[in-house]
């Protein structure tokens, strides 16, 4: 509520719309503007990515939730593993789903991060099929790199992170006969909201999201 | 202090060598043990990567401690910008260290962090020198990526992060007139600590960093 009559925003719809707009009029308790231009998702990833992330004790998923909004992480999906230390009531879906909107904001994103309610192993599996890769961080891989294991024409790819204790080797077992490919994020031991962030970085790194892009302008304008 | 005699245990000096020790004795305020075998840096980084990052308020360069100890970061170094919105108090060197050390014993590294007293711009230019590359994200860069600035026999890495309001555009002219070169971590806005730790796994990305490695083994065993 800085902003005056005359001033330029940025606007969103959440949807991936974006709208530049002159504001008219700021009172108190409302603002009025004109579009003068719009954009179909000017600053998103070109891939779609989904992270699944094992419930985490205290307010470490909210760490992560901010982390991947702001890198334009399509979902956030919360599941319980068998080490998962987390209370059913830390997941606070809510909470997060604020914390994602916020990261939009703070990134000038237009998509907002959808944050699931959580799901269990089975729940989980059941969603690969919507996946070109479904791509699991283990510490335990010894040999797969996450550069192997792309190729062009991947679209959308979900990321599985463990939880604190990392996977048991059943879940992973589990995991990889639904179609899971597991990979390694080197030999150290990444916490879990580290790995979440770093093994999305790297993917994006990879698939060439962390490059700059053509903006895909629409010359629409309308009047609010 | 859960473990009893017998029990195996790695250790480290945080220089980068790691015993594998079984512990002979354990008592409430100390323990003894024999040094079965040790190995140097098994799990470290094969570059040496120094992240310098503006001054954070509140928390915000804990956080980034943390995850950069977790990767391997060889050196946190803190600066001030013009827009730092930090006091020079809120760096507190010493309780960034005692995180960094906590970072690499979750991460099971062997080499410490260092986190350095913080220096100005011209400080910071100072000590281009030492590094084969000086890398700093700027979010008005609208061309180079991370991929583009690297080539083979690189082995040190200096990676530059500026503050919450991004840097001063004079301020990027002289960091680049001192061998800065600028990239892109794509067409978002990062907030500073995730832009460090973002662009940190990205640049491990694509030097192999992240990929598992032959452990250096050694074959010493000594007594305590």
């Amino acid at each position: 509520m800085r902003h005056r009559s005359g001033d330029s925003v940025l606007a969103t719809d959440g949807m991936g719309t974006e709208y530049s707009v002159e504001l008219c009029d700021v009172s108190p308790d409302s603002v009025t503007g004109r579009v003068v231009t719009s954009a179909v998702c000017p600053r998103e990833p070109r891939h779609r990515i989904v992270v699944a992330q094992a419930l985490l004790k205290h307010d470490k998923l909210a760490q992560s939730c901010e982390q991947l909004a702001e890198l334009g992480v399509a979902e956030l999906l919360p599941f319980g593993a068998s080490r998962s230390q987390a209370r059913t009531r830390d997941a606070k879906q809510e909470r997060l789903q604020n914390v994602a909107l916020s990261g939009m904001k703070s990134s000038t994103g237009s998509l907002l991060m959808k944050v699931s309610q959580e799901v269990e192993l089975a729940g989980l599996a059941g969603r690969f099929g919507e996946f070109d890769r479904v791509l699991l961080a283990y510490e335990e891989e010894r040999q797969a790199g996450l550069a192997g294991l792309l190729s062009k024409g991947i679209e959308s790819v979900l990321l599985i992170i463990g939880p604190e204790g990392g996977f048991a080797p059943p879940e992973v077992e589990t995991l990889r006969q639904a179609g899971a490919v597991v990979f390694s994020l080197g030999p150290r031991r990444l916490r879990s909201e580290t790995a979440a962030v770093v093994a999305t970085a790297a993917l994006m790194q990879l698939l060439g999201d962390l490059e700059q892009q053509g903006v895909r302008q629409t010359s629409q304008e309308r009047r609010c």
